[in-house]
């Protein structure tokens, strides 16, 4: 496949720039990446794809899982390297790399695999994909940026429809099964979480949903996503079961000018801290600093959390087709939380939001 | 919790004899078994139990995560090691690891957080849990091979019921969608496979289903398994539509016998491999054995494919509380496919099997 090879290629570019022989790319979203191929499960038996300049790529795959590999689009250009349960998958892969060699690793590779290499090649370095090829899968193609835009257009119409249910008296595990149900409907394969935070369970950004009953009066932090054909959503809006009072009116304001303020910071060549140092500020003058506890956002694409992250200490520039979350919040605990966040692509002349749902506090029943 | 601080207590005494001087223990399974805890997703983001003799236990966690930590019941008993986006927690927790020390580390934590680690404190020497410290939930407590008791009585149930539905004319995944219904409707959490391979399909291991139409006159694998109270099920039935014909059966009657005979020789101090060898002695006996292409079996627990694995070069004895499949199969090319699959636990005398359904080719309609 045309489009693989091209990956691979521009991946061994970056590899040599990076002063690296080449990558070790084990099952997920690399994996699917560079070849389609994603293995049934991810298990202690070694699956990977070995790329170095000038070499066929090598997939080294246990023999049973070799028909399922087969299957995949782009296995056809590589070189299937199997073994047998018994055999010993580290004597397979040490035979492809060279002694001495220094290569990048997936980061989500299995720990037990990395160091049973390290035994059978002990002179191989390797460094984890992140931290030496971040920009591996940072920008995107077109095609990537159209389907993170229609998984984005999903999402938003799975929202347009929760806000009209009845949220009081129903339990966040309620709204959190019709949200999901709704994201399949407008064509998630599949969905990855939907946290309904209401009340104080909104102020712990990872809270997912609970028994909690949602009353009148209570403000709700909805953050769901999933994968559409392979590409990842993740929007965050908040809501809030009838009238706002003016001390929560105020915070929300805070977190949607953050927002506004990190879109509007984006533009090529800006470096990713400075995206989250912008909301921060914001956040911070308004006297809310100390409750705004996360980065402010992370790449997305084959999965919904992928470089380039946009924290304090990275400064990786943004360029023309990265996609990340922007995603500010301020958490108050035992009272509530409030989080806004849009996918956006870095476009040549600035940030474009790939969700597209009104910003206001939306009132809901 | 008493069990917990049980369980790290016994680890921590098997890793004294291994010469570690502690644990590092990343979200899977290692964690739920130690604390109860399950992150809602593992991520970039690093948490780490840290396991040293003397020492209170210390999770590392991101803060954001932090409530989620303390309401897991284990969680009580550990000292919270917390850390914010943008801080560098790979100094958090080379802080809690001593210079020069050994370390056996979760099989499945993400080679990143190793390497990262490696470089904060280049003297640590880590080693993984299934090399080191293989046994570490090998053994089950009593209450852990109860679960899986009943997780296996649930998996038959679902199995009673499969077989009385019609297969000749539905696909694969319309067969395999009723079997994942049927077992949620028993009990199960969580289906993590539902293989149903007819005809040629069943000679591929690890196909799970497609769109392919069953016929009369199919074998068809069926391997099926998920959670059940937090504890795994894993059983393989082959059925055959209609007659088989005296090839097919026979074929079917090795398999049989090589499980038979697999589960007669599990009595404690046997070696792991010796279990494995017996039955591919069997099929290798009846002319089949270049068709059997993976190992007899793999534990289970809090996980579907854990400690002790039961293939050549495993040495490892068994020991009492110990369970593991015993899988045997044939896979002809192009032809068909026969597995057949229970969970065993060793007791005192020989092997007891979890799963209880007939062993005989069933015929389905």
């Amino acid at each position: 496949m045309k489009s693989y090879a091209h990956r691979i290629e521009r991946a061994l570019a970056q590899a040599h720039e990076a002063g690296l022989d080449g990558l070790l790319v084990t099952p997920g979203p690399d994996l699917v990446y560079f070849t389609g191929y994603q293995p049934t499960a991810i298990t202690e038996r070694l699956t990977v794809l070995v790329l170095v300049a000038g070499r066929d790529p090598h997939l080294v795959v246990p023999v049973l899982e070799r028909p399922d590999a087969e299957a995949a689009d782009g296995v056809a250009a590589v070189t299937l390297a199997d073994w047998k349960d018994g055999d010993d998958p580290y004597a397979v892969l040490a035979g492809l790399v060279a002694p001495r060699g220094r290569y990048a690793l997936s980061d989500s590779a299995w720990a037990m695999h990395l160091l049973a290499l390290q035994l059978a090649q002990p002179s191989v370095r390797c460094t984890s994909m992140t931290s030496t090829l971040p920009m591996l899968r940072a920008v995107k193609e077109e095609d990537e940026v159209e389907r993170l835009a229609a998984a984005g257009a999903a999402a938003d119409a799975a929202y347009e429809k929760i806000v009209g249910v009845r949220f009081a008296g129903r339990t966040e595990t309620g709204v959190g099964t019709e949200l999901a149900r709704l994201l399949r409907e407008f064509g998630h394969s599949q969905v990855d979480f939907t946290v309904v935070g209401s009340g104080p369970n909104g102020a712990n950004p990872h809270h997912e949903m609970g028994d909690r009953v949602i009353r009148d009066g209570d403000m709700v932090v909805l953050d769901f996503g999933g994968l559409k054909d392979g590409y990842g959503s993740d929007t965050t809006r908040t809501v809030h079961v009838g009238p706002p009072t003016a001390g929560e009116q105020e915070v929300f304001d805070v977190v949607r000018a953050a927002q506004q303020a990190a879109l509007e910071a984006v533009r090529p060549g800006v470096a990713c801290q400075e995206i989250d140092r912008v909301a921060r500020q914001l956040i911070t003058d308004a006297g809310y600093g100390q409750f705004f506890i996360h980065r402010v956002g992370h790449g997305i694409g084959l999965t919904t959390h992928e470089p380039p992250y946009l924290v304090r200490g990275e400064e990786h520039t943004l360029v023309p087709g990265m996609c990340f979350s922007i995603e500010p919040g301020i958490y108050l605990p035992g009272q509530f939380g409030v989080r806004i966040e849009d996918i956006v692509t870095v476009t040549e002349t600035g940030g474009r939001r790939l969700n597209n749902t009104d910003h206001g506090l939306r009132i809901v029943a």
